[in-house]
This record gives structure tokens, sequence and C-alpha cells, in this order.
């Protein structure tokens, strides 16, 4: 039962003659707008006969999935200007660029963003023209398109976006439409799960529009051609209503589906309503979702050349392709351009007419103008405790242990109580693997299918998000963060690789944001990897990869950042600063179990705010001139075997002069000219000094440390240890011993690569070199007990 | 109608009591070899009471999955003696690794490849102690698991891999058991559509068994909490036929599993029968899937310490954890091993008894011996014609263009049809746009749902996979190679990356087979790349990363290929080199358009032979000393840019000594002690010097080349251009000025880092200035129609 006014669901399933003309018109000139951007280059008005020199050089673009889309939104600006529903439109096709830039033009939001890009007749060819152009926009949707939160570049995210875009904003309607091809992938297909973690009462409400146009680039999709009692049975096995509308005729299309849209929102507002007004049974909704089958290229020309275009995949870019060549074509291309009548559409200075203008809701209701899709103008600063008050105390370095994340956990405890509707942790089923427990003694996991008495910590109040999918998890923080609000996506490091793409993706848009002064920042993605590739006690060789420091250094210093903390007090001061601050990706890698402690709180702040320092207590150099060798580390795993390193040189060397560095912010690392953390020549000399050599101990692929101090004084004398892709189901030990980044291979490299070397070198050579003989005994005779296994410590 | 013999369908679906004392028998067996794997470290048998130094100093592994799988296990294998049905067994559950090596080792096929872990006590005691213990086994199932095509490691792949073990396979029953958490993953409900492309007549068969058992790591499962009716919904909407099986009642689930284990079986051969002697109507079957709740630890203790653990997440792990310090837990484990009477199961010396021998079925049919999981024994190399028939012509080095794919196309045609059922080539939809179109002539795309008179190249006949899926192409591949097969995955370079983590995980699959003489090598996982980075007119920066060649350099050398052809020639020599070699993952990188070719086919084999060489034609290095400057490059369009580069200097400076050196074999970069390919210090310096500045000019992340190149003679010589995120929807040669790889970045350069400046210098530089600087103001000023759209050549 809907709650909404009758009459108002009357008026709204039931479009009059002036709905269906405003619809009409607005759809015609969408369309008109559509086309122009793909073939146009002047006469946009077509106040002349068209020409092969109006034509583009170069035809570039999609018409196929345009029309659809743009159909859908005429109906969504009027449901919203009769409601005053606040919505914004996610667009999955993936080019369905056109269609979008397209809306927000008549909507006025173009041109107020885009001077330039003017309501008449001027502004209509720089539309026309910066389309597909060199420096212009894509045929896809984008960062540079007004109203939007998600690129239709890769497929795949839609509604996870949009499940995310909606959590705690209960006042907001998510429009996710769903192309077919997309629909094939598997992000996609994963994320309907999404209406199992919304609930009514504090979150908003996405609206699925799947949109069976059947086809991709060249052949048919497997939803558009699967019986229909299938696709039906498929989506309500999902947990959806579906609501089906079909086919091409006009004005019949309008009325189902202003219907179908009606009948959809009414569910939501009844089904929100209930919850919000204590109604409600508990029981996961049925949420709607529509099901559109409409034509690929619909009203574009039926055939060409005798082929038939509309409808098939042969629609899905250019219908039209010979234009300035082959006179049939131009002739045809004018044909179906006038066949919307343009001038009924824009007025003699080009404007929109009335008709068109009063279709679009008002101000900040436009979708392409929703604050909600440029949430940095919404963000709030996180209410933040003082992260010095987690900290775990430390009396000497390397003196006690203790899990680190742990601390961070209780952290977050704190920032859910004091931003209950502004900051969520998303972690696929490992929060309290990864020791952040802490969190569900303030909130529940969200879930909103059943749950029983001997649930744990499991609620549809519940605000920690925990499903089995890192595609979901990630996308969902994406959503969230776009629209303006706070959080944390915590996984294991080596699966973080199966989201790697959505990382490059939201950097990639990030980086294009921040060249769009209109687009407010937003709150950063903050990814934190923990059971990480050195710790894999009973897991295997498949849990051992630290690719994805890797994937994140690709991506520009104005986004990327990464961060290895070596104990709990680093991090609690590096978790603090990301989740202040804006518009990046923060990596975050620090292993979960326990581990030894180094900084007091003191120390830590200081040596993260400088990203890198000396560890004067750990070496034994006196600074008063060059050491004779460094040891540089960064990541928490090969701090202590550096560390236990400079203590053996330091017992059994001594007169050898050892400089322990460690490495917080690895873009410190980086010349300042390709990254804003890069340290500067004076400072990088002062650590690494100019010309002795360096024994780099790295937590990732040792190749990523060669990249990073390329350009440094003396590169070369960089030898870096790492990850090695050595592994297998053993102890933390043995992985630093079978990837030769274990304290013997360091003190044996520092022996190789240090300047001058003391008496008994040669001995500690030998030494070094029979702890490995016994320790590769020790793990083929003894296969379960180590000493290792307990008792790795500095002192093994 | 099921078409087997009626009486074998009534023996299987009921079990007499005999074979009901088997089954029982082989599942205790199972079971029981599964505690001691995660408990016991001596007295295997419990010949005396368990004491405390009986259990492991540290328990790892998991139990909730495995008595499951072993309860499926028993009914396949007792299905295959029955019936001779060849199958194999995926295990989707991330942790049931001891279930299948359990298994293994009661079919003898664990002890006849690893001869120490035997069938007797001393055997079993190994079996126990290499569980979860340094240099042992994992705790999932993985390459050292006889029998198994898939690591239980990452979850999300076990149906994409059995979809593609049973292509072509026509005699091939493929068990899936999909676990509830796995089943939350994008990957795998993406997967569930293989059903969509699987042919009664030349594939075999997949059967998915869902195996609901409530609950992940920490909290219930979307699916095993969701209204049956949903459940039942969501398959049948995916296109199954759902026969569903509950409860924990011996002997009743014996008898309910083995009575739906013989409906799906019927079903499945009556498809196959049907298919096979004409008689099928071609509509897409309807294939059987198994739906089975069973509690989480099933057969485990029901509570500890009050608290309920069999049916929980409780028993996700170790469900005694205090085993050794707590005398009422070590009691507990003990009731519990001995509540399956190990002393009816094994005999004196440890061997399992004849009633549990006698379940299994014999030699290659048992599930952990057949060759199918160990498709290198079963492969055969493809026919391939000779690629030299292919060749583009090539008069002068830069006079014509071709598309160079189109030329691969030719020859997968033609491989096609000398090995109709060995070969496939995969691709999300982008077959055509990729300029492979060639393989139509001879094969349609396959796919199973309806098809129409308008469709092309389409049908149920075909071989050509496309699916608009990255996880469903990568993922069918693997299948498809490592069960002997060959074949290749062609996708946009961009979006490599959505399935980058499968890329990552198969190559620690081939990286550990390589450590196991008893696995046989099979086809190497082929991928190309086209639609690169560099040439996305109408596509913006989503479209825009070479990302998937960083994530292959981070795999061991004795795996990882990546080639970059510059042309139609050298990339024929190298996809027959890769289509001929095993158990590597070939990256080859090559943009579809147009393009300059350079190298006749003599010299195309010559220069890939070498991997690397100078093109003397292109510079003006008379090789008698070392060159001023060196200009390299790897990759098609950064070479253009090069050989353009080198030629205004030879235009302009002619008094400067120029080498240009191409590089198809990345690996050929690299310390021979590093890869294999790596050219020796004597060839490197050939081509490089050992002291002339470098301008490499790279494809992909100027990164990569950096690491490639450390440890080489005076590596801080190379100045690396490459792709550095800059990019945005314009012209391929605005993308080289954009990222500084331009022609004339390259002159500046190398004029910048020659040894030795000729008069004229400053002045080329001035005029390569100005060159960008009006490129600069074309793009502002001419956003649609730079001359460089239609006439970016070499002579620019």
């Amino acid at each position: 039962m809907t709650t909404a006014a009758p009459d108002l669901m009357h008026a709204l399933a039931e479009p009059d003659a002036a709905d269906l003309a405003r619809l009409d018109a607005w759809w015609r000139a969408a369309n008109y707008l559509t086309i122009g951007q793909i073939y146009l280059r002047d006469n946009p008005l077509l106040h002349r006969p068209l020409t092969a020199a109006d034509i583009k050089p170069r035809l570039l673009g999609h018409w196929g999935t345009s029309p659809g889309l743009s159909f859908i939104y005429a109906h969504l600006s009027r449901l919203i200007r009769e409601t005053g529903q606040q919505a914004i439109y996610l667009a999955g096709p993936g080019h369905g660029g056109p269609a979008l830039v397209a809306a927000g033009y008549l909507e006025g939001t173009y041109s107020e963003i885009y001077p330039r890009v003017s309501q008449d007749e001027e502004g209509m060819l720089r539309l026309f023209r910066q389309f597909s152009a060199p420096g212009g926009i894509p045929s896809h949707v984008s960062v540079t398109t007004p109203g939007s939160i998600h690129e239709g570049g890769e497929l795949g995210y839609v509604l996870v976006h949009a499940y995310g875009a909606v959590m705690d904003n209960p006042d907001l309607l998510a429009i996710a439409v769903v192309g077919d091809g997309e629909a094939e992938t598997g992000p996609l297909e994963g994320s309907w799960k999404g209406v199992s973690f919304i609930n009514p009462e504090h979150d908003g409400a996405v609206l699925p529009i799947l949109h069976l146009n059947g086809a991709k680039i060249a052949g048919p999709t497997v939803l558009a051609r699967k019986a229909r009692d299938e696709v039906r049975s498929l989506f309500a096995g999902h947990g959806y209503d579906v609501i089906e509308v079909e086919g091409d005729d006009i004005p019949g299309m309008h009325h189902r589906f202003a219907a179908a849209l009606a009948a959809a929102w009414g569910k939501i507002k009844s089904i929100q309503d209930d919850a919000r007004n204590g109604t409600w049974d508990g029981v996961r909704p049925t949420w709607p979702m529509i099901v559109l089958r409409s034509p690929k290229g619909w009203t574009g020309p039926e055939k060409v050349d005798g082929i038939q275009v509309t409808g098939s995949w042969r629609s899905h870019q250019v219908p039209l392709s010979g234009v300035r060549d082959n006179p049939e074509h131009l002739a045809l291309l004018e044909k179906w351009l006038r066949s919307y009548r343009p001038e009924e559409l824009f007025d003699a200075t080009g404007a929109p007419v009335d008709a068109i203008r009063e279709l679009a809701p008002r101000g900040e209701l436009r979708m392409s103008a929703s604050p909600h899709a440029n949430g940095g103008v919404l963000t709030q600063d996180l209410d933040i405790p003082d992260f010095r008050d987690y900290a775990v105390a430390v009396q000497d370095p390397g003196a006690g242990r203790a899990e680190s994340t742990r601390r961070l956990g209780e952290l977050m405890r704190d920032i859910y109580t004091r931003n209950p509707y502004t900051f969520r942790l998303f972690c696929p089923d490992e929060t309290n693997s990864n020791r952040l427990g802490a969190v569900f003694e303030v909130s529940d996991r969200g879930f909103m299918e059943s749950v029983t008495d001997a649930d744990v910590k499991i609620s549809r109040a519940g605000r920690v998000m925990e499903v089995l999918s890192e595609h979901n998890c990630h996308g969902w923080l994406e959503g969230y963060t776009l629209t303006g609000r706070h959080g944390m996506f915590a996984t294991y490091e080596a699966f973080a690789m199966v989201s790697a793409s959505q990382t490059v993706q939201h950097g990639k848009w990030l980086q294009e944001a921040r060249n769009l002064p209109w687009r407010a920042k937003v709150p950063s993605l903050n990814v934190l990897l923990t059971s990480t590739a050195w710790r894999n006690d009973h897991n295997g060789f498949s849990h051992q990869g630290p690719g994805l420091i890797q994937v994140v250094l690709t991506q520009r210093g104005d986004v990327a950042r990464v961060y290895l903390p070596p104990d709990a007090n680093t991090l609690l001061s590096v978790a603090d600063h990301c989740f202040r601050s804006r518009s990046y990706i923060n990596l975050i890698v620090i292993d979960k179990q326990p581990q030894l402690q180094w900084l007091t709180m003191d120390e830590a702040i200081e040596h993260c705010e400088r990203g890198a320092g000396v560890w004067e207590w750990a070496g034994t150099d006196d600074n008063s001139t060059d050491p004779d060798i460094v040891l540089a580390c960064a990541g928490d795993v090969v701090t202590m075997e550096t560390v236990a390193a400079a203590q053996i040189l330091r017992d059994k060397l001594p007169g050898l002069r050892v400089r322990v560095v460690n490495v917080v912010d690895l873009m410190t690392l980086v010349r300042p000219k390709d990254h804003p953390h890069g340290m500067s020549g004076t400072r990088f000399t002062e650590l690494f000094t100019d010309s002795v050599d360096v024994v780099f101990s790295f937590h990732g692929y040792p190749g990523a440390i060669h990249q990073l101090v390329h350009g440094r004084p003396d590169a070369d004398r960089f030898r870096v240890r790492g990850f090695i892709e050595q592994g297998t189901t053993t102890t933390p030990f043995d992985m630093t011993v079978r990837n030769k980044v274990s304290r013997y291979h360091l003190v044996i490299d520092a022996i190789n690569n240090s300047g001058r070397l003391p008496r008994g070198a040669a001995d500690l050579k030998t030494w070094c070199e029979s702890q490995l003989a016994r320790h590769e005994r020790y793990v083929v005779d003894n296969l379960e007990d180590l000493p290792e296994v307990r008792d790795w410590t500095l002192g093994v």
C-alpha cells in the first residue's frame, strides 16, 4: 500500500496531455542534442539544409543506449517536479555520455558550470564540438558530467555506487540504470544483493532500472535473450519486486513507463514510511525495480543500406557512418535530425523553449545539479577523538608487543559514536579477524536478511558493512564518500587485488575531479590492508601478494598515498591524518598480529609528520660523518628484521657504523617534483647520504623502491630486498628467509656493501650463513615446530 | 526423462545397506583424517589415550566446511564407481583443504604422488604433521592437492574454472561445490551464467552444488538467510533446475543426497543424449544444480563451553581451541575423534580397510587421479599453420600501414580450423572491435540463449566465447588450459585490471606447479591487450591504463612473459611462440588500429628471437664506437615516436650519432639471474653500451623500466618516458604530448642527455619546443580537428 496521497499517485501514473507534450518535447530535445554531439560541427539548429561540411570529419560516439537513458531521465524529472523527491541518476551503460550531457544542458546546469557552453546557438555548437574531440569530453558519462558520481567507463559498478550513495542518506533516491551489457559482468551481478543491506529507516532507496535493449557492441546479451519468466525469476530471487515495461510505441510507452515509475516510487515511499513510522515488521522489504525493454537506438534510422539498424547491435555506435561522403546517408541524417522537429524545441537564439524548461525540476532538485552528486559540498569534517588517547605505552623500543590494528578499531569505535550518520567501515567478513572488532561495541553489522537469536552483533540497525565481496565493499565506500561521507575499506592484502581495478578507476575519478574547480573535494578512499603477505601461518602462496601497493604507485602524485606504519602509534597517527584528508587514495598496510612496538606516541607523531626518519637508538651511527652503511626499511615485518640486523651488527661488529632509517610515508622517497610528499634533496641526503650504500628492506616488491628512488643521488646504491614471490604455508620468520629479507640476509648485505669492513666481518658473514643453514635444516626436518613459530622476536 | 538404464538409476537413487555402510565409513574416515590434520602431531590412530603432547603446539586450519565437502565426495565416488562417469571435483569453499587431501589419501593417490605420505601409521602421521606447518601444505585446496585444478584461496572462481574445464570436453563432468561465503563474491555471482554458453553436444557438464552451511568467518551468509523461495527463484532465473537436500540426520541425508545426485546425473545424461542423438530441440537445457543445506561443522562438537558451535560460524576454523591446556577440551577432542570409530576404518598398520577402498572408483576414475585435473598429461601440441604465411609485406620500414591484429585473427582462424576441439578465443564482446573477426569465418560465437534471424555469427555451435565479463573470459580460459587445451584471452588494456587478481592467482598456480614434478606443464595463459592506453579517440581517461604490465612484472621469472610487438610481423612471431609455450603467463600488448609496419617477416623473426635489437636503419650510429645517445623503445606507439625522433635528429642534427633500440620481449632487459629471458651483460652492453645515456620510451608506466634495468651498468643513465597518467579524450598524438613521450620530447631528451652536442642542437631544441607550443594551441583552439587526427604518422 502506498502512503503517498492518492491523487498524487494518480497524477503520476497517468500523465495528461500537457505532461505528455512536455515529456515528449524534452525527450526529442535530448535525442536531438545527442545526435548533434555525434555528428555536427556546424549548423546546430538546422537553420539551413545539412551539408557535408556540417559533419565532423571523424564520427565518434555511441547512439544505441542514449535514447533510452534520456527517456528515463525525462520521466524522472517529471516525478521529481511533482513530488520534490531528491534524486540522483547513475547511468550504468558505458557510452551514454551524450544523453546525460544533453540532460544537464537542457536543465541549464551545464551552462552554469561551463558558461562557454551557453544555452544558445553558439553554446550548442560548442556542446557539439567538444564531444569526443581532443581535449573535449568522452563518450561516456564522466567526472566532467554534472550530476554524476559514476563514470560510465569500466562497467560493473553502477549498483554498488548507488547503494553506497544512499547509506545513511534517508531522503535520497538513487536511480541506477543498468545496461544489459554491464549486467553480464561479475561485479554487477554481485551487486544486486545491495538490497540485503539497505535499511529503509535510516538509508535512502535505490531504484534499479534494468535497461534491456538487447545488444552490446557486437551481439545480443544474455538477459535480453533469456526467457522472460527466467528474468523475472532471477530478480525476484535477488529480492526485488519486478515491474516490466516494454515497447517502442509513443505515447504508449510514456503512459506505461509513467505508471511503472509511479508504482515503484509509491512502493518505496510506502516501505520507508512503514519503517520510519514504526509499522514495519522488520522483514527485508521487497524493493521495486523496473525492467525496461526498448529498442537499441530507439527513434534512430530503422534501416541503413537496407540493413536493420534500430533494435540491433548495429546502432551501438554511429548508425550512419558514411555521412560525409555518401549523400544518401547525409539525407538520412538530416531526415533523422528533423524528425525531432528542432524548431519546436529551441527558440530562435537556440535556447530550449518553455515546454522543455517546465519539465525539469528547479535548482538543486535537478538531477544534474544535485549536491549529492558533488558530495564535497555536503561533506562535514569527521568529529575524531584525540588519537593520542588510544596510544600503546612504549617504554623502550621493541620491548613489548601489541596488536596494532586493535587500537585503530578502538579509535573507529569512537568515531562511530561521534559521527553516527557519516562514518562506516566496510570489510569482507573480517572485521574481527582484522582486530577491528571494537566497533561492534557501538554498532552491529548491518544485515537485512533474517537473523537468529544465536547471531552475534548483526542486526538491521547495524552500520558496520560486512559482505564477502571486495567489489561491494570498495564500491559502497566509493558511493558513500562521493556523496560526502567518510569511511574505510579494510581487507586482506593479497585479495585487495580483487578490487584493484576499482582502486584504479576511483583514483582516475579523483585525479580528473581535481582539474574541475566546481567539483568540491570529497573524503578520501581509505584502504587498510591487514593479513599481509608476510604473515600466513596456515594460508599458502595464494594469500601472499603485496600487489596493491604497486597499483597505487602508478597513480598520479596528487592522489596516491601509501603508508606503512610499523607499529600501533604510527598507525593511529596515520589513520587520523587519512580520516581528515580529502580526495586521496590512502593505502595503509600493517599486519594484524601481535607485533613489537617501537615508538612512543610523541615519537610516532613526529615520525609520521616527517614521513621517514633515522632511528638512532637502533643504529650505531653517531651522525658526525656518514655511516658505513644505511639499513632502511618500510613495513612492519621488515622493520623488525632490520632492527634485528642492526642489533646483530651492534653486538658482533661494533666497529661498523650503521644507520637505521624507517619510512612510514612511502611517497617521501620520490623527488618533490614527482610527488608533493617527496622529501627535499637535502633531507634525502640527511637520511640516506649521497653515496653510502643503502640496504633497503621493503614490505612489497623490491622494484617499487627502485622506481621510487630513481633520480635520487646515485640511486644504483640502493640494494632492495622485499617480497620476491617466494612463499608457502610457513612461519613469518621463514617467509623472511625465503624472500631473502631476514636479519641474516640483511647483515650479509650490510657487510657486502659497506664502505669499510671492521675486523670480524668475515666471521660474522659465516655465522649468518650458518644461521640460515640451521634454519633450512629445521624447516626440512621439523615441519611443524620451528622455534620461530612461537619465539620470533628481536632475539631469535 | 533420463536415458540411463532404469535399474541403474534406481540403484543410484536408493543405496542399499552395503552402499550405506561404505558411504558412511568413507565419510567417517575422511572426517577423522581432517581432524587429525588440524590437531594431531602424534598418536594418529588413537592406539592410546590422547594426551596434550599429541596435540600440535599451534592449531591452524578450518573444520567448518570440510565434513560437507567429504560427504559430497563420498557420494560422487559411489556414482562414478557405478557409472564410470569421468569427473573432477572443484572445491570452492576457501579452506576445504584437509577434506580434499583426506579424500586423495583414502583413494591412494596421495601416497602414489607423495610416497612418504604412505597409507600406514607413519604416513598418516606425516599427513597430519605437514598440514598448516612450515614448508607443508596450506589449509585450502591448492596446487599440491591431487585432483585439483582450483585453488581454494581467493574466492570467486570455482564455477568459471568448472565451465572452462568442460568446454570441448564432452565426457567430463565437473562438480563445482560453491560455498555460501564464496557465493557472495561478484565473480562467482557473475559465473552462474556459464549455463548460457555450454553446448550439450560438444561440451561436458557442470554440476554446481551450492553448499549452504549458513556462515562464513564471522557471520551468516546472504543466501543462507534468504527466504527459500527466493533462493529457488534466483537459481531458476539463472537457468537451473534446482534440487534441494537438507538436514543433518544420518542415514537420512545419505538417502536424500544419493537420490538428488542420481536425479541430477540422470538429467545431465538425458540432456546430453538428446543433444548427441539429434533429438534436441535446440532450446538451452535447464541443467540441474543441487542446493545442499547441512550444518557448518557437521558431526563436530555440538557445544563447547556451553556455547553452540556446530551449525554456526564458530565452527569455521578450530572448534576446540584450548586442547593443549584445557583437559576438558582435550577430552572433548578425544571423544569427537573416537566418535568416528577409527578402529573400524583403518587396519592395524594404519591402512584404510576394504570397505573404504571399495567405495572409491579405480585408477584414473578416482577424482584425485583424474588426468583432466593434471591437464598437461592430456595436452597435445596445437597444429599451427606457418605464421609466415600471414605476413604483411614490408618494402621499407614505416612505409605502409596495417591493422596488425587482423593478421593474428587470420592465424587464429586457421588454428580453429586445424584444431577444432582444442583451441578457443575468449573475449568480452570485442572480437571484431579488436580486428580478430577472421575467426568468425570458421566459427560462430557460442551462445545457448535464443538467437534470431537477424543475429550474425552467433549460434549454439559456435566456439568463439564472447561474454561481457573479463572474469568469465579469464576464468574459462584458465579452466580450459588447466585441462590441457589452448586458447587466448583478448581484452581492452585498461580493463584487463578487472581480472588482474585472476592473472596473479593463475600465475601463482603455475609457479607452484613448476615445483611439483608430477604436475605436467599446461598450455600457457595467453593474454592479448588491444585498445591500448595510447589510442582512445573517443574514450576518456578511464580507458587509459597500462596496469596489467606492472602486475605481470611482479610475478616470478619462470612464469611471467611480456611482449610488446611493434607491428604485424613481430606480433605473428610472438603469437606463434606463445601458442607453443607451456605454463607461462604470456602478456602481449599491441594496438588494433592501422599502424606503421617496420620489419619484414625474416627481420621480425630474428628480432623476436633476440627479443631486442638495434634498428640500424632508424639511427645514425655506425657501430664503430659508442653512439652519442641511445633511443630505446618498447611498445608500438612509442616506437613510432622514437623512430620519428631519430628521423628528426638525422635530418636536423646529422652530426649526432643516434642508436635506436627496439625491445619486443620486455624481460630481456632483466639480468639473466633474475629472468631466463634476461640478456647477457655482453649483449646488454652491445645494445645499450656501458655508459651512454639512454632515452627509453615505454608503453607502460616508466617505473617498470627503472625496476627492470636495475643492476645493469650505470642504470641511472636510463631516462624513461612512458604513460604518466595524463590523458583525456584526445588523439593518439596528443596522448604522446600529454605524457611527454612525443617525438619532440624525445629529441629534447636526446639533446639534453647526449655526450656530445653538435652545432645546431640549441636551435633544434627551440624548434621542438615551438612544435609543442603549436600543438598546444591547436588542442585549445580546435577541439575537433587536429591534423594529427588523420595524419599522425612519421612525418607529422
